[in-house]
């Protein structure tokens, strides 16, 4: 066995797109356990876009790394020697492994895998992180009913696949949006998606209304931006939008105009569309409650009257300048 | 009593901000009910932000108005002649009694209010439609904690007014934002807030965070653009933010640059903010039912390898400009 861990080290920080100039080779020592401790080797190195967070030297998230360490990674692999009572040599595990040849864990972070017949490469794929994505993001966050409209972007990746996959599974359609006619062919050819854009070919917006003539019932968004605007002029009443990933912006150096999502994703905030005549229902509820407020005087209120109706279109303008003090009303028959 | 009826009909379809000049004072001939009609003395006349809509022209509400037509306007007033089964001389109701003196109604849309000790002319203000509109999108909709932070715009107003007193009724901090000193002095000092915030004073991300300490919890946003963003940027964990209404864009000839969320609002979506990191205890049952589906040949996948952690760094770049086709991942160690 060799005694030597070769690993990729984070060269720069890189600004834009990340090339090989920002990483490099390096050497650490062939890790010695000790009690409690097991060594990994990695077999499968998963490379996920939301790394580019990790070296972009802002705090996205946990992890943050610096110029010279081992560049971070999922991996999945076997350990090859333990002195740690829960883990045996020839046991497979996903961890936070590194860009390295062979991890020491403790066990933090570390999951063990029974890939079964299926391949073990795909405990970093749909059957790992990614999967759980999907299948989260989709089953218990959006919660596709049968005969509704799932749209995803990014479609042909392991995220995106699995989205229209598990979509069709629980009895929806399934539409993609992926960047090349190869990627669109796969998505529709391979993982059996009913209809796949490529928006760098197609108007988006007008092949959206034709791959979704009842709109889109369920957006999963991974990549933000004016695929994102795209996709929400097309939201079917009752819609449910995933805000999962921002890849248009991962390589930006600023973020882009208008209302930046990001800080939704990262609260794991609820936006909620709101229109009143939808709670009519709550009328009774809410004047009760509300009269009640007002006469004790709990509630206190502001109004910003004109007298009579030929004032009607002047007070209404002084409204739209934001002019108005309080509640804007024209009083038609003064007392 | 009179014979005619004044009115305000709309002259011209606005752009930008509506003035004197969209509308004209015309008559109507006095309205004569009929079996199962009544009419209507409109008391008091609601100006609402959202009747910029209905005058734009576009399609974006059930009422579409025409040049000519008698301007749309939710009323409160007092029955004076019916032969309706269900209204009686005396009767107060609310109805889109439009800009003019009387109004025919056959009950469509119609909803008595009984005004007790409270002025008639809340029925259109707090506790009318703008007040259920505070009440429901802040209770039924963002669901505010006793403790929690409640953000509102527009806080002078009817809506926000009525927002930042029902957090505080319901044990949460009311922090309001609004357009000048005198309406942040009306939305501590009258209204009770515990904070407002001048937006066209103040540097609103710094003041939001001084006010905000632990976050944004609550958001009821009724203006969108630079105020929606600058509040997204302050969300707590697990925050709401309740999309009422967009004030900033009802004067505007074309939408903001960046994710237009006037459509998430028609739709009445759910928009959530989704981290992977918060599902692992899904992972149990998200491995067990894919790779079931895996194993069947149900799910299926598409790996983007590259061989030996000497073309990590290359294959990460590809990654990243997207040109990956399926799951990216490294074999550290080939088979």
């Amino acid at each position: 066995m060799s005694q030597i861990n070769h690993c990729v080290e984070l060269a720069a920080f890189p600004e834009g797109i990340p090339d090989k100039s920002h990483f490099r080779m390096g050497t650490r020592p062939y890790p010695e356990p000790k009690d409690g401790e097991f060594v990994v080797r990695n077999d499968y190195l998963s490379l996920d876009p939301f790394l580019r967070g990790v070296i972009s030297g802002r705090q996205m998230y946990a992890v943050t790394l610096n110029v010279g360490d081992v560049m971070f990674g999922t991996t999945v692999g076997t350990v090859i020697a333990s002195k740690h009572g829960d883990y045996a040599e020839g046991d497979t595990v996903t961890l936070g492994g590194g860009w390295q040849q062979f991890a020491l864990s403790d066990g933090d972070g570390v999951r063990k895998v029974h890939a079964g017949d299926n391949p073990l490469s795909l405990q970093v794929g749909i059957l790992g992180m990614p999967g759980l994505t999907a299948y989260a993001g989709l089953l218990h966050t959006a919660h596709p009913q049968a005969g509704e409209t799932v749209v995803v972007s990014a479609a042909a990746g392991p995220v995106g696949s699995m989205v229209g996959q598990l979509a069709r599974l629980n009895g929806a359609r399934a539409v993609g949006i992926a960047g090349s006619d190869e990627k669109c062919r796969a998505v529709v050819d391979t993982f059996g998606f009913d209809a796949c854009i490529n928006y760098k070919t197609q108007d988006l917006s007008t092949a959206l209304g034709e791959a979704c003539p009842d709109g889109v019932n369920v957006y999963f968004d991974n990549v933000g931006g004016s695929t994102l605007e795209a996709v929400l002029g097309k939201l079917a009443l009752g819609a449910r939008v995933t805000l999962c990933g921002l890849i248009t912006q991962y390589n930006a150096k600023t973020t882009p105009p208008g209302p930046n999502l990001g800080p939704v994703i990262g609260a794991r905030a609820i936006m909620t569309g709101f229109v009143v005549y939808d709670h009519y229902d709550k009328w009774d509820e809410f004047q009760t409650t509300c009269s009640r407020y007002v006469a004790d005087g709990d509630i206190r209120f502001l109004e910003d009257r004109a007298q009579g109706l030929d004032n009607a279109a002047a007070h209404f303008s002084r409204l739209m300048r934001g002019e108005n003090f309080g509640k804007s009303l024209v009083v038609v028959t003064p007392d």
